[in-house]
């Protein structure tokens, strides 16, 4: 089975386009994890436990953990096995953002994807297709590539004019051309630009799209769904974390958002 | 004692440009280090304790260690504190190439900064300097922006034009202006692109600029040192890694750089 038929079977399954971000900053967390031996471990798995219904995917951004040192790292493997034994069936990003040159790179393909047993990468574009080769090379597995991404800054490089187009559209063109001759890439496009997400879209015929950004960073879930699926009306991961794990009732909030995204998934 | 100050003090008191880069790739160490509990850091022990004082600054690269988990991390920190504690005057660098949105880059700068007590990071432009300012703020420490990468690949986007000028000099013009108000930034640029380098110190003023590639990736000593010394004849750190680190005698291969380094330095 390939990355991509098991994406698309739990996005059947779940009936979702959801992906739940594990950005479990431990000064965030409720006091009543801080008192567990590995508290970010035994916080993800209370999400989990609730939302995972719901969710299509879950995605673990590194920062998050890698400031606890190596606590932070037990307690991120701990939660991939939770996520590995227990739900299988769901699709989980390793949010990692690297991009170092090929022979480097091998060393965090075997990491993420062979050790942790993550489904999926983000990687940086700017060192280009022929550093990134070793995830490329990896049928099996998703490499995410950063295009547009969510963030207020976002627009100092990547809106930039190249050929007469933005550096993030020109990204995007790569990225479907040769980059993809595995079928194994996919992109990121922040929520809070739905034009983007649309030009992107046109760009990239059925490829999936990773959108960070709903929620608290303000993304619109009405604009986002109508800019975003493919022709199968799927095509899309849309993310949510603060709003989702730090809710009073994050199976609530889960439920809410995969409900709102199939709504205009229908009416679209 | 800022982060420069302690450059340019190590750079005059060992007499060297030479960053010597930490690649220990587990597959490439001499058998006897595969016995020991800790074979990264055994390893690293034995080529710090032969090169420092030829060295001007370790660079660690972080894939390298994350490939063996939990075990790699260990190796990754006994081998800073090794440092930290016998060689506390050498310069270190994180190579990381992180760069992520402002609130995740936050848990990264704790980890290498505070945790580890690296003096530097490389981080990626590509989202911006919005994206980076939990580093840029950081005043007390480096940040080594991707400019001008020494893989093959790099051209695909790096020498894309915008403003009529390639990309990877967009992004220098960039850092030494306004990313640059704390004094702490610096560039890669890789030595197999001299007339860059070049171009690149004109744009910059007295700007370190971290170059790797001589050696291995086949990069010339001669025309590095003479494209991007500045004008106290420092701004240098030219590293090299599996040139010296897998070398028949790591001391005599470091030495031997360090003072062909100099030669051209006196030279130029």
């Amino acid at each position: 089975m390939t990355f991509l038929e098991k994406l698309n079977r739990r996005i059947e399954t779940a009936h979702s386009l959801l992906c739940v971000g594990l950005d479990s900053d431990v000064e965030r967390l409720p006091k009543r994890f801080l008192k567990a031996d590995l508290p970010q471990f035994a916080f993800n798995k209370s999400i989990i436990d609730v939302t995972h219904e719901f969710a299509c995917a879950y995605k673990i951004n590194f920062a998050f953990y890698a400031g606890r040192g190596r606590s932070g790292f037990v307690d991120l493997g701990q939660t991939m096995r939770y996520l590995r034994r227990e739900y299988p069936d769901i699709f989980v990003i390793a949010d990692t953002k690297r991009g170092d040159v090929a022979n480097s790179n091998e060393g965090y393909v075997v990491s993420f994807f062979d050790n942790f047993g993550f489904d999926a990468a983000t990687v940086h574009p700017y060192m280009g297709r022929e550093s990134l080769l070793p995830f490329l090379r990896r049928k099996d597995k998703g490499v995410i590539v950063l295009c547009r991404t969510s963030n207020p800054g976002a627009r100092e490089f990547q809106d930039l004019k190249v050929d007469g187009v933005p550096l993030w559209e020109y990204v995007a063109k790569r990225v479907a051309g040769d980059w993809n001759e595995n079928g194994n890439c996919m992109l990121v496009v922040g929520a809070t630009y739905p034009n983007e997400l649309a030009r992107v879209r046109e760009i990239v015929g059925e490829m999936t799209i990773l959108v960070p950004g709903v929620g608290a960073q303000g993304g619109s879930v009405e604009a986002v769904v109508k800019a975003g699926l493919n022709r199968e009306k799927r095509g899309l991961l849309i993310n949510s974390s603060r709003g989702i794990i730090f809710a009073k009732k994050p199976d609530v909030a889960a439920q809410q958002l995969r409900d709102e995204i199939n709504h205009y998934r229908v009416e679209s």
